[in-house]
């Protein structure tokens, strides 16, 4: 391998599965910047790209790809249009690349930009050694956090916008699905004074991190009725406030059915299927509730948060990260994580 | 007739339709007061159980009772405990009776109480010529508001809420059906500064009002698609902010697909069936959107706030109020209705 | 006079006074736009200019320079690099020039950037035939309003988002000093639903026009006291939300003592001298107050909801402009609203 | 002693002193409940209240009084009109002791009731053996939370209060001042993910105080100019927020001018003097500022907050606890605290 290639996972094939093989390093355009990557973390999507499932294609355009879009890295070059970003720094991707045109982006959400890019998904992401972003949608961290935790800094911050809209201070709050977003999701409602988390999850490894990481009850969604134990935990009110993080079909029915009168609920786990609710009287109009839905990031807001979060210790989210391969051991991190086994897991491309 | 009786409509058996006929006049307890009706109104939840709908059948606890709950009244008497109410004083019912104790009564949300007992649907209501209403469900009136205007109050602060949270200024709100809630609905939105107001609704009486009340663009959604039309008015962004006040099977899922990214929608019709949403990414997830349902107005902040915008006359809400009859004559009332030519009807007791 | 020349008011020396004169036609640089001026308006801060006021000159770094900030204008060309503007547009300027690269700038508050540039004060402005504006501190019509309606979006934009932050749904607002932006305050505030606008100031015309802009109850200050007003007309709670518009001596020490406690105030007008609060336990801790200040309107959803408001005819500002004069009798101008018979006076360049 | 007597700290001239006595046993009232006291502390107010400073003269409506507001007790008895509070619960004491009828009362606000009463200031308060609390004026506590901490939920939740406003999150805060309302806003805001916490103060004890609740810098105030401190740790931009908890001659002046364009401050302090602000224009009106005053813990949501962030451990309070006296010992406690020495002293009638 030389100067002019790296070596990179790749999704090659319209079919199951990725290549870890060598490719041309790339150059930066004007307006981009050239990062050598120090770590990276596997995603859900990054997964349902790896199995080929129906949703990862309707995401991707074209083949081949490189995928992977959580990462910590350091800049070695800049375009010659780059102004706030110098080789050196120590930054994160943001996922989304806004057109810097539309509605949204004249209106303070480029994160939800109408033509939205999305890094690793539409464009070569960062499962490889060095990768190539657009300046607008790098972030520049000033706190020296190590770059494992750095890495999760862009998950973390979906977490902590749902914390955020759901506000679930002083109240009960359900948290249902216990994979990173959602047991983040419960670090950062413990800080915030959330009176009662409750955690609901399948797998039981998950169900012991929800634990680890605060929640002062934990449901077995496989034995007990979700619903039931909220109600239980609630004296018969239900919770103040609801993050559905599972994606899984019927939830968003079911987090329905647990909140509160006057609850917030926000919805994190991209569902797997129609969202259906029955019980439109007593679980839509009666609840007088606010849902939301959310898209990654403000950009850059939420990071700031984040990373002032992190920075101080103040939530510790190493148990969540429950391995870290070689990049070149793509292929036993996914089984890792298909196995029920791990939990976050991240890729070091030098080692 | 005597003074120990009154006239009523009277909800007597399990079956469709109403009775007009002679029942004991109420006594007020000490926490009540007794009102003389001036003005009532028929809301579509009185349509239901006069057609014994089932969802109207799952409202109601116990017959025979007297149906309806918007009005404007005259107080007669006021039971031995009531300190704010005086005889004389002209008042609304506020239709949601609160416990007083539960965790919403308790945390400044009365109005959607988890004990809640509705008046005209678990007690008996306005729909004749006295009626006792509990002391915390009665808003006084303080500028002198006709009774066919007081009369609305409470419909028309259920719009006002759907508005505010809505929020229109200077955006492009799509108002989803047009009854009375939807009509009223648009004339706040005007005076609230909103850039473009769509409205759509299958009745050409009601879309021929919702012209009158000031929407820019209407949409006859038996001919046109209605998605299609508020893409063609916002420059194919969709609305900023709808207001679903159709009720219609499939409507919650259309305004979906109609929002802009970063919208936000109310939902005030209650759905006649279950709400389904298929396209959950592009409608649900990627839209990063704020859901509200409502229910009922804030006691008595809501009050205050849509006494005080009709009194200066800065909404007209006449054109809705297409037909008034002598309270005897509910069945034609009722037919008025059910033929689609009347929008808000009212009742006069006295007449 | 030829191509290259044109008229213009001009602050030519550190004296009071304005000249009308010949001079160069600007030329608009890469991401500058020319426009020529249909209608200016006179605010505050040109009538000090005008009076070579301490304010004024700590607010001017070089003579001479056009003054003027408040316009509707046809765009007649655009700079190299302008994308989004077209020759023949109906614009307004925005008077907040930023930086585009600071805190606020790039936090979505570019209006109060850290390295503001004022159109009019800093930068030659729109007190001429002609003027060039960068193309970010440019808003383009889309609605039609007539120049003279247009050339008010900037100042009715203070006022709006004034209203916005005094929140008077349903309450008694007070606002202090009916000048244009009170005056416009008053306007918006009944469309809003105050219940109980009170307006005070010391000019018996502007008095007037407090009135005819919808005031409920107008104070003549210079002969009654305005707390003592207000506690009589809110049942001695005082007023839920205060504007205050006059920038008068002592005025926000008057107006915090005007308020209801957990009210909301805001301060538009800027102060002329030292704010000072003597009685900090009941006016100010308390109140649990909110105090605002506002700095011009955000960019540039103020600017798409004044329009939208206007657009409709919704609210009328016509009493407000109660003079235009050709721009050549800028002094006529400035003497008339001098004299305190004028309110806002507009001028036309080409008459 | 007898069952029908009791020792307490009194007020019994009007001169500076407490005595330290035997009283009666005070008898609950039927909306009324007994509390044995645990643990009381020591505020602001009772030192104003012992050195009889004019401000605590002109709360004081009678004189003798036992004075004291923040502590931890257990109900011994309750009225006969008490229906959610039993005998044996833990209890806090709301100083706010609302109306019920006014404007504040009646519209969610009950703690800044426009006839508000204050627990140990208008009536007995809890420096006592005993004391009476009217049943709308108790917080039942539901985590087993040790009285010693339990008795700092009232002071504690200004400070929450103070921090919510302030809105820290990913920001420079400067917490001017640092007794117990400004130590335990640096604990609370470390927690919700401030960026920078500034802390400014001149005994040394608090500034020592103040880095160990997780201030990431400090700032002696006798030595240093706290306005150029901030500029300095924020690129010249200013704190995005700012929480004035000093009270000190000019110190609202201060604050405003280390305030950042767009920032929010919060006022906890009740300012010693009048407030001034000298440099209107940049310090109030080109800041585009937020001020807040807040006059303690919404009734009950604050508390149900702040039981819940302590409840876990996840703020720790002990080190701002320096002192606990044996209730007798009141003269000695007031010593330490007049030194400068203590923090929050705490005492313990029982001891």
């Amino acid at each position: 391998m030389n100067a002019e290639s790296m070596m990179a996972v790749v999704k090659a094939r319209p079919e199951p599965g990725y290549d870890y093989t060598s490719v041309p390093r790339p150059q930066p355009k004007p307006d981009e910047v050239l990062v050598r990557i120090e770590r990276a973390a596997i995603c859900g999507t990054d997964i349902l790209l790896y199995k080929w499932d129906p949703l990862a294609q309707s995401l991707i355009k074209e083949l081949p790809f490189i995928p992977g879009h959580e990462c910590c890295a350091e800049v070695m070059e800049v375009g010659a249009a780059v102004r706030s970003i110098s080789p050196g720094a120590t930054v994160c991707a943001e996922t989304h690349i806004p057109c810097g045109g539309c509605y949204q982006c004249t209106h303070g959400l480029p994160h939800i930009c109408k033509n939205l890019v999305l890094f690793g998904h539409h464009v070569n992401g960062c499962f490889a050694e060095y990768a190539v972003v657009p300046a607008k949608a790098v972030y520049c961290l000033t706190t020296g956090l190590p770059a494992e935790t750095a890495c999760l800094l862009e998950p973390f911050g979906v977490s902590l916008r749902g914390v955020q809209e759901a506000a679930p201070e002083g109240k009960a709050l359900l948290v249902n699905g216990c994979g990173p977003i959602g047991l983040f999701a419960i670090a950062i409602a413990v800080r915030s004074g959330a009176a009662r988390i409750i955690a609901a999850e399948v797998n039981p490894h998950r169900l012991k991190l929800a634990e680890t990481m605060g929640a002062h009850v934990t449901v077995d969604a496989r034995q007990a009725d979700v619903r039931q134990a909220v109600l239980d935990q609630t004296g018969g009110d239900g919770a103040g406030c609801v993050i559905e993080a599972s994606g899984a079909v019927g939830a968003v029915a079911t987090c329905l059915s647990c909140l509160r009168k006057g609850g917030r609920i926000v919805i994190l786990g991209n569902p797997k299927g129609p969202v259906e609710i029955r019980d439109v009287m007593p679980d839509l109009m009666h609840k007088e509730l606010t849902l939301r839905t959310l898209h990654g990031r403000r950009m850059y807001e939420t990071w700031e948060q984040v990373e002032a979060l992190l920075a101080d210790g103040i939530v510790d989210i190493a148990p969540v990260l429950t391995h870290t391969f070689p990049m070149g051991r793509i292929a036993e991190a996914m089984a890792a994580i298909l196995s029920g086994e791990a939990c976050k897991v991240e890729l070091d491309p030098r080692a």
